[in-house]
């Protein structure tokens, strides 16, 4: 997805999109604290001023980073949310969406797992818990309604959302580190059809109405 | 789990035990690069020298760290594996015993977690994936063994064990970030519990013999 300027002086928005392009990069390869200003404005072929226009600082950069693609997150997790139709098709549907932009994003996934999981890193602070908690509820609403409609089981609906987000992390986490093995979108999907009816043959009993 | 020194000279073992102590809680906290050798020893109450005859060096007690805690992971997930009986038992408890490990040993999963996802740090090489991969192997081989003795369904084995992984790395990532949510070994019981069962009624009927 690298643009290429095409001669002479590049238009605004390109320039504070290669900016952002270049930074994700950075900061996903070499870890926030290392990539400098001057690595970044070198990358995109622009002067340390022309960051500073656009973002202040680093840290500037690096919030708008996290923020845009959080906004990404929150209106792809609110309309797949709220699609109707059978419970479990729309949790799919909704970890399919989610798990999509996670495809489309891993530079971001993988500077959110660097702060989160890594050393202090001087990074302002971004609160990833929140992200978190937004694809959390959004499954969890969907899971309370299921419930609600006996399309799914009378269990406790945290422990339903846990199970289901274990395989949304698994996925992500694979990816993450192994994109090799292509668990990806249709393995997500495998995944949570099996979570859905059960691995067991004790209890998972092959009903009439077994989901494709 | 502080020791107290009781005054003199401490006896070898505790000196050795307490420099790994030590060192584990300070890479843990600030990071393996951040840690320095300087810092440890004066949390333990030694000199340099001491860490150097023990460990050669920072490299050296890291690696000791981790490959101590290998060993106690291989031969607690071998055990585990190797009781007999019902396969959904089994995965159970084998997941829960590799899961009291991982609480015993918190500190140090936060060491790999950092280690693995954050940013270049200049530690040097452990084979992280070969601990993930022991588990992977593990719970695989009992699901293979469930699926020929027709106790589990017959599906995909690979996203069968991903299935029982993401609720496994779930709950440890539950433990590391947000431990007062209390998920612990119970929380996974009860979730590995639903996806033996599965989520959804209209697959995963209630038959005889539901899973305890």
């Amino acid at each position: 997805m690298k643009r290429k300027t095409k001669g002479g002086i590049p238009p605004e928005r390109d320039v504070r999109e290669r900016l952002i392009e270049v930074a994700t990069g950075l900061f996903a390869n070499k870890g926030y604290a290392t990539a400098t200003t001057r690595e970044i404005v070198c990358a995109a072929g622009v002067t340390k001023p022309v960051l500073y226009y656009y973002f202040r600082s680093k840290e500037g950069i690096y919030l708008e980073i996290m923020e845009k693609s959080y906004k990404r997150f929150e209106s792809v997790v609110g309309e797949a949310a709220s699609v109707s139709g059978d419970v479990i098709e729309r949790l799919l549907y909704l970890c399919d969406k989610a798990f999509e932009l996670v495809l489309e994003k891993i530079d971001v996934v993988r500077i959110m797992y660097s702060i989160y999981y890594g050393p202090p890193q001087g990074a302002p602070f971004f609160d990833f818990d929140g992200v978190h908690q937004k694809l959390y509820e959004a499954i969890g609403q969907i899971v309370i309604e299921g419930i609600k409609k006996k399309e799914l089981k009378e269990a406790n609906p945290e422990d339903m959302t846990w199970a289901i987000l274990g395989a949304f992390h698994m996925a992500m986490e694979n990816e993450l580190s192994h994109p090799e093995r292509e668990l990806g979108r249709e393995g997500l999907r495998r995944i949570l059809t099996l979570i859905f009816g059960g691995i067991s043959r004790q209890t998972g009993r092959r009903g009439k109405g077994e989901t494709k």
